[in-house]
């Protein structure tokens, strides 16, 4: 898990064999979530979309694909002494059902503010939860502590080469699933914060359609990536965190993630908050699918008119399905 | 779709290899849903439980395999003059989209008290609506004038061995489902009204599965199938509508799906809106798909502890995702 970005812009680890050997570890783990499609939300596209539903897979988000990906590429003895995460969301909540999958601890790091929801969901995983004071405490620092004192392995949330091929592994998928349906895609988005899925979904697709066009999607004022892809090097947010797309607003690009997508001709897209419960209540309506507001950028990109992809066949990732009750209300609303 | 029920308990037109001819005319034309499972969920209730993800079928409803299979059986002049149903609910959009992909016209009778995006959804699929007086005018005899003017075919809701059999394919789905992940199911839950989907589901499941426990599952206060089975004779519900679960509130038990179901040893259930409605909350929660209160009613069975299902495997079906927001909010409150 030190693998760095090379001059050419490659990443060891991570490539399409990475990705098809990351399928057949995961393979009767994680769910094979369907890539839905209505065709009356086609017509309001005015375009083909194909949605990758990961909200519908174990945890509620794609996470526990990249999480398991890094654990089952470890030694025996590492395996056997466990991983550390340090997540108060989707991450933390995959890497604690992947260590359950794979029979081995974990160490969940958040800060004591985290809803309780999310930590008892975590320990239902059977993982051991800490907590810290985020305002006297640092979080790595804690985590570090961990790691030294039990040999724990950290599995980062997705500046790693496995992490990055576990969930291209959702890629490969979109890629079957797409041949099946007889379909060849034109334009793929995928929703973009440090940019482990968005890595590793446009490796496995673009080695599957040559000639795709690439899009990531941020929420507005977090656009992280797209301003690395423009400055060539990574890139912090200027706010650290705010906006309903909380899956979207982690600090910083990742820099491994940063050098694949380097590879791509990349459009940079960004929605609000309003365009992603928009989203939100179509998947709702056309798609009977609960996306959460990060999880539906890539969408809200599309529904919105934002992304122009008239006429296309659209393929793009429905990344996440843990929402709060009063926030799906909203994107009720109309 | 004459045939009537024979007094060895058969249906004529209704049989496992009836299911699987039906199979190869959907394949292509309909989705292959999910089936889908949540630890979680799988905890709260004791078992394991498998829900198959008919929400996420073609018009948000499983309603378009009976209707597209009965379709294709008829011949070549029959399609051409087209299909006709009086319906306000899932069935109506069903055959209004089952026309639109076997390309031939339909027609909706409806009341003109009907929900106008109903209307509109079946406007959408290509289907002429008309519109009836329901205080001074009879819809069979509407569709009656339209039957014999326009040389059209009925499609009825449920009681016809075409539907049945398109039905059945969603037991056909499941079996083969719950054969790819390695389990033997050991009871079945089936939401019934009419009884076309239950029919043809347990056709197919006591097939794959001898030995399975079957249950079906209707609102409190409209359990009509479950009086007719212990009647041996059709019987309709005491009032003729009301309550959350529209779905499967119609008035009277199909039957041909009566004599299909006295083959089998099925326990009735009956559910509360309240229960429905805490049904609908764990699928939000737990598996990420919308459903409606009347395709909750099998969940709700097993979610409220009403089936005694503790330490088995169990199937059953989310029959449906076409729910009013203001009802789905109330699903959301805790």
């Amino acid at each position: 898990m030190s693998a760095a970005p090379v001059p050419d812009g490659t990443v060891p680890g991570l490539g399409i064999d990475a990705i098809h050997e990351a399928a057949r570890r995961l393979t009767g783990h994680v769910v094979r979530t369907p890539l839905l499609n209505s065709p009356m939300l086609d017509e309001l596209v005015g375009a083909r979309v194909l949605v990758k539903a990961e909200c519908l897979q174990l945890t509620g988000s794609f996470k526990v694909r990249g999480a398991l990906n890094a654990l089952l590429t470890l030694d025996e003895d590492a395996r056997r002494a466990g991983i550390v995460a340090y997540s108060a969301g989707n991450h933390g909540q995959g890497v604690a059902a992947a260590a359950r999958l794979a029979g081995c601890p974990a160490v969940i790091v958040m800060p004591n503010s985290a809803p309780r929801i999310k930590v008892d969901n975590c320990r239902w995983w059977g993982a051991e939860t800490v907590l810290y004071d985020p305002r006297t405490e640092d979080r790595e620092e804690v985590a570090r502590k961990i790691l030294q004192m039990r040999g724990m392995t950290l599995v980062p949330p997705f500046d790693d080469p496995g992490v990055m091929a576990g969930q291209g592994t959702v890629g490969l998928e979109i890629a079957e699933q797409a041949r099946e349906l007889g379909l060849t895609p034109d334009t793929v988005l995928v929703n973009c914060s440090g940019g482990g899925l968005a890595s590793g979904v446009l490796t496995a697709l673009n080695d599957a359609f040559p000639g795709l066009a690439n899009h990531i999607v941020e929420p507005a004022g977090f656009d992280k990536m797209a301003r690395s892809l423009a400055a060539g090097r990574v890139c912090a947010n200027p706010r650290p965190s705010g906006g309903l797309m909380d899956a979207l607003a982690g600090p910083v690009a990742g820099a491994r993630p940063l050098a694949v997508l380097r590879h791509y001709d990349v459009t940079g897209l960004t929605v609000t908050d309003e365009e992603a419960l928009a989203a939100m209540g179509a998947a709702h309506r056309f798609l009977k699918i609960v996306v959460e507001p990060g999880g539906a950028a890539s969408l809200a990109a599309v529904v919105s008119g934002k992304a122009d992809v008239r006429d296309e066949v659209v393929v793009l990732v429905a990344s996440g399905g843990n929402v709060d009750p009063e926030v799906y209300r909203r994107a009720l609303a109309d």
